[in-house]
């Protein structure tokens, strides 16, 4: 098993803190997406959409987006759970992890792609060029703003994202509020719930990676 | 238990099919999209993202997202298996799902709301005001294109979406053919292998829903 991980790129680090969670030592290779090693066709022949994370199984199937991966190790490897335990729980996770991705990681990518220079012509991941459309970072903007909100009210209430319990839907909090933060989007000083959180799943030792 | 439902709307038709495909009867609450129903304090105290599809658990639990509920119904009633049974099957029908969202059903809710006059101001769901943007509109209608090229090539490998077995990556799949054709963005005569797997999924009872 292989898993096709880029150091510097949001998504696969999803699937590094999740492995990480679950205990697990997987060969790692990393994909130089600065140099396009992702449209070349040692990689295409892996995933045509030209993205990272990628997991290629021993009998050769390659699992992607960074779902599809977390949801094979669960099944794979079912402790600790990180999907939720009951039929609620994991209703939950999945629910919370979904508008993380919509409301929070897709707004903060459309703020990041469509504004710097360096996506010029790659307002999109994969191998079609898709112009930069401007009104589209200020949109993400304030997205990112408002699901900061969002997510402090939340854990007003909650522990963790979905209940009180840590799952996959608290790393991909973790991984969007890291991305946030690195483009000067991340949370004010009054979000104190989100902080207290913040705290708690940042000093783990996956939060590392 | 309530269901939450629009019967116009492409997200809440996915649970109404999964719905079926599991053989349950739940209790539905039709909630009038156009006359602003989502807005009012009765809908936003189930879901403050003012969006369906909801279901509102005996508990009071409101799960949200069309995946939040599908996983719960999933847990819950795991017969006829729609998530896959292997842990490889789950991880394809998880990922397949993503692409569909992602490069299928967000392109065409992109080229739909950013273009038609009765979103103007409303170019995304739930209750903040966003301006349409026409580029966005077309890049959505580009897209459709692509990911209709895309599935009809996956199709003439595989039986359905995620490999020999009906999943709910199929059931996301038919909204979205569904959903684009309504736009005139459907498949063109040429797609024979989208086609043929149409014919299959189409003629389920569930699709008639």
């Amino acid at each position: 098993m292989k898993f096709y991980d880029c150091s510097t790129a949001p998504s696969p680090r999803r699937v590094r803190i999740f492995i990480a969670e679950k205990g697990l030592d997987i060969e790692t290779v990393e994909v130089d997406l600065r140099s396009g090693e992702q449209f070349g066709d040692a990689f295409t022949r892996l995933n045509p959409d030209c993205t990272v994370p990628v997991l290629e199984l021993d009998d050769g199937t390659c699992l992607t987006e960074v779902m599809g991966i977390c949801r094979y190790l669960e099944a794979a490897h079912p402790e600790p759970p990180l999907f939720g335990r009951t039929p609620t729980e994991q209703g939950l996770v999945m629910g919370w992890n979904a508008k993380i991705e919509q409301q929070g990681l897709l707004a903060m990518a459309e703020a990041f792609r469509n504004s710097l220079a360096g996506f010029k012509g790659r307002a999109l991941p994969g191998p079609v060029a898709h112009e930069q459309i401007p009104e589209l970072a200020a949109r993400g903007r304030e997205r990112v703003a408002a699901f900061m909100t969002k997510l402090d009210a939340r854990f007003a209430d909650s522990e963790f994202v979905a209940g009180p319990d840590y799952s996959v839907a608290d790393i991909s909090a973790l991984v969007f509020v890291d991305f946030a933060t690195r483009a000067r989007l991340g949370p004010g000083d009054d979000a104190k719930a989100l902080a207290r959180w913040y705290d708690a799943v940042s000093s783990r030792p996956s939060a590392a990676l």
